[in-house]
């Protein structure tokens, strides 16, 4: 069988490949049509050469061609919709509908038409002008990307077509994708789309290349390379950290996505109020996806009690009765037995599952575990060890002061709520608790599940480390999201004529909000 | 001799030393009254320990008191500025007027007062409202941080008072500072009014701290520490480096100024027409604080021809003239003189100077030297080593295309800049040239010396590695440069009561732009 070609330079070229591998469909665990290759370093140093050139022409480029590049590339997607759809459920055992059809895609094109019109507008950019010193900045494309995409988006953050790539691309970069293994002939799928959107739109054929896999020597290579201009990583933190390690030794910019356990602390006034509702709440946002989400709830901190035992008893029924939906790949089952394995080995009690599910593909029991407070202060590194997965862990803390000793052990993560009574009686609770929390997690939620990550220019899809590289940054979120991919230009005294557009007398559009001489304005330096 | 004692949790109180040392006149080579304590691990544990509690009392605190002891603090700068100009000058060898009474001390004051009403705004936190998704978010302080000062600005850049400082208490943070070795006293003399304005505007007592010297484990355990929030550091490459990897492996935020070379380019126009006027721009910059700079012009780029001579002897003639001032310290000797033995060594000639002075102090000769376009090409890392202090190397390439090839060769700097003449004749080769320097540079001139840095909305005093850390920050300007020192914060339907003030439908100020629904508008949220 021939091995799958690469883009690179803009043509599908066969690569110089040191290996191949295939998808498998996790329903079933069979191996799936088509090899693709694993990359040498030739092919790595090509598509870096080639960026760099796209880099360089993108920079004296309007941002019209990207955006229309961008927007092309959404309707394509949604002209394939089909194809795409069933190639992500075969590769991922996500559900066609409503999982992948009616809320990934349509997030997907979203995500591209919104940065199309950040491209446009320019406001992104934070374009600052010092009129009296005639000084002036803004951020500026940062050159080639490298983006390295998770397992369980095989579109939204997809390393051709996701969140990275589209913040990459509306700032100016050309895009390098390394595609998720897991998925190849979904990112193969974009990544025709998007090299046809390409050509569409006049961009610079290098503007996006797309390689299967390296080795892991050429990854922490290519990250640090002088050519790359900065990485985005969404994956495990094990590689992610090798990748950072070698990026940050190079001062090369890596903004990475790595793990979050989610803390979600029930107090016990909403448990006395609406234990049953939590109970759906809490089960549907678990178990959704396999539970494979970034921002899956897998920590729940309670306080002891019968209405918590009954939540406890509500949940396990819950579990126990659904059945167990794949997971992503035979990876993501034995790294989720291991850590269940770890966590009970840190202290953890089994209440139900912690076995793989006897049938075909790679499923795992529905799983729930506890520990008591005391039992997590012994051991709080181990007890927050990800279960990627269908599996959640609560801690019973014997009383309040238990509660906020846990809180304070916690790591960085993504999200983290708090669920309280709508009459009052929790907010002594809250008011006490709620500082121990904030600063471990980027996003804070009240009464709600983490699960859903709006794409809105307040969301904040990031935290401290261990869950990012960097807790001021989000993945998530136009126009924050695109300023990882760029660098703080400033011109001091440089002559009007050579100027870029942004940073002109008179802006390039009507909508480009500049903070000029301290106020965020539209229109031109000397207007009304 | 008692040790001077160190500023913990609001007292000041001895060390636990292991070891003293003194400052030293630069000017006169001789050891300054008072000896200054080498802390352990004990005063830094200390310190962290009572910066986290401030950290966590300063959250709860509305803007308005560090406000005012930013401000209090700036008018009792001025009120010992005589003692303050004194000291620093004594330590620095810098000259009482104008640079330090002039220049440097108003430029401290003034950065306070700019942090003052940048707090009491709050603009620069980026709040943003998504209304109808009710998410929210905005840059909260990041926690307690270490500011490692540099020896080069005894007030504006110090540990306890300069841009780092500002910045960290202005974004809500307390500051534990690391004094510069070269200047303890000037130090010592800031943080007792820093303590003072601290206990008149109410801070909590460890919202300044302050330690002479630590090892250089210490140095590395502590920019890691799981307390610390973040650190700002302005230095020697290779001191800088340690502590970032230290960092980086800890995923702790870590901002460095490091080093820079900051090419200026001179086009053959520019020289035929103000050839003169050129060697006095030139000539001022390179020497002004004994090219004590960051942002000194110490590679000038040229094309060769019988202008480039006469603006090479020119310069040597008012080097040779000018009587060399004294270095900031003796290690600053030392590395000058190694630095233009491994230019010197990588293929650059002397034109003049090259040797210390045999006077009383730390001189140096200014120092001129030349290697060819060729001559770069073969070693150009070694050919852009630093030689911090008054000496500078120009390249004369020998046509438009060796100048464009030596371009292509620059690592990360902060400041690049051009001159050109004023008829248009260098048009066509600054388009030619000036995409290969932009992404290499932090801030682009024309016609202008780098070493002016104006405390501006629009200034970066920042770049690409190996300049900074990361090219997406600056050092200097407000209110970019509090973004740093701290953390991305979302809001995710967290109850109305519970927001911070910023992120209320009712803003605390009228002043404060946020980013509401996509525009920046000032006012309450449902208002006009």
């Amino acid at each position: 069988m021939t091995l799958h070609p690469v883009l690179i330079a803009g043509a599908w070229r066969p690569a110089r490949a040191t290996g191949a591998f295939s998808a498998y469909n996790p329903a079933l665990g069979e191996k799936l049509p088509g090899e693709y290759p694993t990359s040498d370093w030739t092919d790595c140093d090509a598509a870096l050469d080639a960026a760099t050139a796209a880099a360089a022409l993108l920079r004296t480029l309007p941002p019209e061609p990207r955006a229309l590049f961008l927007e092309a590339f959404a309707r394509r997607i949604e002209a394939r919709r089909d194809e795409l759809v069933e190639m992500a459920h075969l590769e991922t055992g996500l559900a066609r509908k409503p999982r992948l059809a009616d809320v990934e895609l349509p997030r997907t094109t979203g995500q591209l038409r919104q940065g199309a019109a950040a491209a446009r507008d320019g406001s992104w950019a934070l374009p600052t002008i010092d009129s009296k010193l005639n000084i002036r900045s803004f951020f500026a494309p940062i050159g080639p990307v490298w983006v390295f995409g998770p397992n369980n988006f095989p579109f939204a953050f997809n390393s051709a077509a996701g969140g990275d790539f589209v913040a990459a691309v509306a700032a100016g970069n050309p895009v390098i994708a390394k595609a998720n293994s897991s998925h190849p002939g979904t990112t193969r799928l974009l990544a025709e789309e998007a090299k046809a959107a390409v050509d569409e739109a006049g961009l610079p054929p290098a503007t996006v290349q797309l390689i299967y896999r390296t080795s892991h020597a050429d990854g922490e290579r290519l990250v640090s390379d002088p050519r790359t201009g900065a990485t985005g990583y969404t994956g495990s933190r094990s590689a992610g950290l090798k990748l950072k390690a070698a990026a940050d030794a190079a001062g090369k910019p890596i903004y990475l996505e790595l793990s979050a356990v989610n803390p979600v602390v029930i107090l016990p006034g909403a448990l006395a109020e609406r234990r049953a509702a939590l109970v759906d709440e809490f089960v549907a946002s678990s178990l959704m996806g396999t539970g494979q989400f970034c921002t899956n709830p897998s920590l729940v901190l309670l306080i002891a009690g019968e209405a918590t035992e009954q939540f406890v008893a509500g949940v396990r029924a819950r579990f126990d009765a659904a059945e167990p939906s794949p997971l992503l790949s035979s990876a993501v089952a034995r790294a989720l037995a291991a850590s269940v394995e770890t966590l009970q080995a840190a202290g953890a009690r089994l209440v139900t599952g912690g076995s793989a599910v006897a049938t075909a593909g790679y499923r795992f029991c529905n799983t729930l575990l506890r520990a008591s407070g005391a039992e997590f202060l012994r051991t709080p590194a181990r007890l927050q060890t990800e279960a990627f997965g269908n599996a959640a862990l609560f801690v019973v803390a014997g009383d309040a002061g238990e509660l906020a000793a846990v809180l304070q052990q916690l790591e960085g993560s993504l999200t983290g709520g708090f669920y309280t009574d709508t009459r009052g009686s929790d907010d002594a609770l809250y008011q006490q608790l709620e500082p121990l929390l904030r600063p471990r997690v980027g996003r804070l939620l009240n009464d709600k599940m983490p699960t859903g990550v709006a794409v809105s220019p307040a969301m904040n899809h990031g935290g401290p480390y261990p869950s990012t590289g960097h807790p001021g940054f989000t993945a998530v979120g136009i126009p924050a999201a695109l300023r990882r991919f760029a660098m703080l230009q400033c011109f001091d005294q440089v002559r009007a004529g050579r100027l870029p557009e942004l940073l002109r007398d008179q802006p390039p559009n009507e909508q480009v909000f500049r903070l000029v001489d301290g106020e965020w304005r539209r229109g031109p330096l000397h207007g009304a």
